[in-house]
């Protein structure tokens, strides 16, 4: 396992985030899409629509992962403060790209079409390349090593397909799932203890309860970048639970 | 409006968020929970199982805001670190506490009862003070500003009754929507961003649109902690969503 871990960090932008008004989902479709092009995410962070937050945070997280994914604040309204944050962060100016613009006007026809507030989605920071937005057309961009995205899932989703191409990932991290029925984690702890010391850091082993109206259990879960100790691992785990007296069932996730 | 808003930070902690295999949900609970005891959710962030990665981040959160509520890390597994973590984020000392073992002793009785895997969660710091698990017993625990909770999320909102009662909350901030069909972001933008003006900081206001097979539209946000400014918002919105030949609809959320 000598190829590099390359990391991302995911920073979810929106006030209706914090407040509970909207559950995201976008995090876990980012983590998933990326995976297999060997990009892991190592820290997500949520913050409000305010400007200085938005620059705080990937200005900070920008500096210490490989990626940064965003999402949420591009749109055509007030509140919308992400493009302008980011040019902030990158000390570039920011205005009404053609690109952007052209996209738009092919787009918004007719009366009330592309006007002052739409025009909003075609301010694109200096420096940074257009996401191709696939469901909506506005755009997303990239700049430097951050990418900004809308926070509506489905067109957060489209544009990661544009996103996936411009990728340089690494060790691709795989998991295996081993669930247990009838078996708590405080029966097996001291087994899971003594794989994960004994995989030497190739093998990173977690435990997550299930309960359920018939039941209760675990799914045990090993994560590598090493076919062969995942092999292995998955192996154990299976191990793990006969020896608690439960027939062991590997599963997705 | 001269009450002091009471401002928090979420820490969700745990590799299986990053790598997307769970779709957090406590973030939405906690935020919806506090919310009405006068408290604010300003931030969250999703760190690893990583102890260094969970001090940081509880030193870094706790010295910003008011409260911050954890979840996960608290079970009885080698994955499990959270309780030390904080011990290490406080500089005080842990160990197992005699009120958390007699929580356990009482819970698991029997052969293979309270073993020394389930022991790891009568560990406490010095100095916090246990939290009440109605659901499966092993406490969490709060520890100067910080309330450390499970990461399952029926356990974790059994949990957060014990929190809710010691929390000094501020401003109430309420919201209230109204929900337009057949009205586009770009079509509301300007009209929107008068009345934020207009409120002098009084109310923020927000735009999420919808897509359904049946058509498309906007939920229209506005959010106060002053009941009044709240109402003329509200009748604002309905106004504004008028103007463009749509009857609202006030909804919840």
């Amino acid at each position: 396992m000598t190829q590099r871990q390359v990391r991302a960090a995911v920073l979810l932008i929106g006030d209706e985030l914090l407040s509970g008004r909207t559950q995201d989902i976008n995090l876990q479709t980012i983590a998933k899409f990326i995976a297999p092009l060997g990009v892991q995410v190592a820290e997500a962070r949520v913050v409000s629509d305010a400007p200085e937050n938005i620059v705080a945070a990937v200005n900070e997280l920008r500096a210490r992962y490989d990626y940064v994914f965003t999402t949420g604040g591009i749109g055509p309204t007030h509140d919308d403060r992400t493009a302008d944050a980011m040019a902030a962060a990158f000390g570039v100016n920011i205005g009404v790209r053609d690109d952007a613009r052209a996209i738009l006007e092919a787009h918004y026809k007719g009366p009330g079409g592309l006007n002052e507030a739409r025009l909003r989605m075609a301010r694109i920071p200096d420096t940074a390349s257009l996401i191709a937005n696939p469901v909506s057309r506005a755009p997303g961009f990239q700049i430097g090593n951050v990418f900004v995205m809308a926070g509506v899932p489905s067109i957060m989703r489209g544009m990661l397909e544009d996103v996936g191409k411009r990728l340089d990932g690494g060790a691709v991290v795989k998991a295996r799932t081993v669930r247990g029925k009838g078996v708590r984690e405080g029966d097996i702890a001291a087994g899971l203890e003594a794989l994960e010391a004994g995989a030497n850091g190739a093998v990173s082993f977690g435990s997550y309860p299930w309960f359920s109206p018939d039941g209760y259990g675990l799914h045990l879960v090993a994560r590598s970048a090493d076919p062969a100790a995942l092999e292995k691992a998955a192996s154990d785990l299976k191990g793990l639970i006969r020896s608690r007296g439960s027939e062991p069932e590997e599963v997705d996730g």
